[in-house]
């Protein structure tokens, strides 16, 4: 890939920007949308805005916070509990978009609150933790991924989107690359 | 590229639902950041957060509403002027994140009361124009693509910051696509 020119280093009080927005961002794009807008997907297996929306909760509930507080316990084993990335989909089955979007910014609110609390430096932030998967990992970059976690999923559910329109903007695909972006879908 | 599983029939109404929200989600996702997040890109010749506001002003004022009026105004050659995507550089020189926002807020909101009181029926939004490298496009085409536009560009600014934290998130970087999406960056 091509790295950025100056990329950033990671500060804490950007983090936070970024973490503190990203309720507001999510429900400035698809609070009150009609329900074709919201329930569009780029294929089998692949979110809606309305997954991103509980995907997102569930990353408060289930993945950052609770494994920033496995690193924070100093315990022996410091290794974090696997994540369910579809667990979203059985939990909001009777759920409104407006409920999960207020739902998202409570829970986020608290774990910003709790997150500030810790007044973490750059001790606690250099602390490691070990990924199911991925390994050895330090707390800075957890909390690097949570932003860049933030971030994608914006970036999500614009292009799920903008998907849904591919057939109705005629000669303009090869202009608009947000349409042929994911030919094979990530979520 | 995989197409959706059910994509949606373009409707003015959905359109505007888009492109509605746009400034606020911007705003919600842009607004008051420091300056490393506003300014970051993915490389030379690729638009930064700041031009991505720029952009979509320049969309306002240049691109599709001056479009739809001469698709409109029925002359015998409704051919489009070409378009320039860096305008915004020399134009907004001297020009802040904040009063960007707020022109775009203003000119975006301008231009949906006009579209609105053209209340554009199936005939309308049949009728032809030529893009200057694209052909014949219709109205209607115009306005999808409008609407991808702006989803494309939130995309965007959303995956420039995230980039950012690349070097940042460690051994995460193959759990978030959104870091190597977009190898050879496309503005």
């Amino acid at each position: 890939m091509a790295h950025p020119l100056s990329a950033m280093e990671f500060d804490l009080g950007h983090a936070i920007e970024v973490l503190e927005r990203t309720p507001a961002a999510v429900h400035a794009l698809l609070g009150g949308l009609s329900e074709p807008w919201v329930s569009g997907t780029e294929g089998p297996d692949t979110f809606s805005p309305f997954d991103v929306v509980g995907h997102l909760i569930d990353g408060e509930e289930t993945d950052w916070m609770p494994r920033a507080r496995i690193i924070l316990a100093l315990g022996p084993d410091p290794r974090f509990e696997p994540y369910d990335r579809f667990r979203h989909r059985k939990r909001n089955v009777d759920r409104t978009m407006s409920s999960l979007l207020a739902e998202l910014t409570r829970l986020r609110s608290d774990n910003l609150t709790e997150l500030r609390g810790w007044r973490l430096g750059p001790a606690e932030l250099g602390l490691p933790g070990t990924h199911p998967t991925l390994g050895p990992v330090t707390l800075r970059q957890l909390l690097a991924a949570w932003v860049v976690h933030d971030l994608e999923h914006v970036a999500q559910a614009a292009r799920v989107m903008a998907k849904q329109y591919t057939a109705e903007v005629g000669p303009w695909v090869p202009f608009l690359p947000v349409l042929t972006d994911h030919p094979v879908p990530r979520s």
